[in-house]
């Protein structure tokens, strides 16, 4: 879950949260608190060329509700925040939490979130105490937690009109027809 | 290295990548094909107040230059772009030239890139072979590559004004007076 997006300013960042959700392994991405389309339809337009025809997009109004719904169901939900507990330590408590089978909701902000948002969740995660981005944070806690799975393993992706033949130099695609 | 850049569009992209750079662990952050300025008066701001003076911004304007000149002095040029080989088959030998106590130089582009590039590179390296985001990349890589040590080790940023004390819940920063 994304929350909040600055039309203009925010267009290209909201799309990479998504297109990394994707890549490094999310079910889903969910935009809370704007009414933007661009980013949700790029997203979708990517899923139609490269594959992952189940990886949903969608958009909320009351975050907060969306939140505490997911939890009621046994779902856990982390921040990922430079305020929060460094990601090694973070990691296996999450990991012990998730061995029950539970599902796992990664909040990110855009720069501003509603300071309640820390004490709601049930994990505030630091991917390094500095300022960075919310896009690399996202893509290294979902490579770690995941043990970099995603990345390897694209058999998610085998319904792709365009896949690539990773070359060492050059670039080479193959299109379905 | 990142190349390219379009005004406004680009600008907090550009900035995510050059963050990412500083948190991650490298020691410069180089503009090529642009002259915006933006994106490198951030990065130089949030030095001065978090730390790592000894961070590097600059522009380059030749950057084919650039990188031939880099690689005559013995370092070794890196292009992430998801058309390359697999981050897990790449690492083991990147790090085996690296090894040599070699220089690292890695390029990301916005999204188009002059297709010589692929060529003149010493490695095309893909954080899979899906579309996402070279912020998202590039923090993977430097994750991968420096097995996590520069967002655990943050004593580079010991000469940082604000500081932040890792919290389960809520923000607490630290300033030097």
């Amino acid at each position: 879950m994304r929350f909040g997006h600055r039309k203009g300013r925010d267009t290209r960042i909201t799309t990479h949260v998504g297109l990394v959700a994707r890549a490094f392994g999310a079910d889903e991405f969910i935009l809370a608190n704007t009414d933007a389309k661009g980013p949700l339809q790029t997203i979708t337009d990517i899923c139609s060329r490269w594959g992952g025809a189940e990886f949903k997009t969608g958009t909320v109004t009351n975050w907060k509700k969306a939140i505490t719904d997911f939890q009621k169901n046994g779902g856990v939900v982390c921040h990922l925040t430079m305020y929060g507990m460094p990601l090694s330590d973070s990691l296996p408590k999450l990991q012990q939490h998730l061995g029950q089978k539970k599902n796992l909701l990664v909040f990110v902000g855009a720069e501003k979130v509603p300071s309640e948002i820390y004490d709601l969740v049930d994990f505030n995660v630091a991917v390094g105490n500095q300022p960075h981005s919310e896009v690399g944070a996202l893509a290294v806690f979902l490579d770690r937690l995941l043990d970099g799975r995603p990345v390897e393993d694209t058999s998610r992706f085998s319904d792709a009109k365009l896949s690539i033949v990773p070359q060492e130099h050059g670039k080479k695609t193959l299109e379905k027809t």
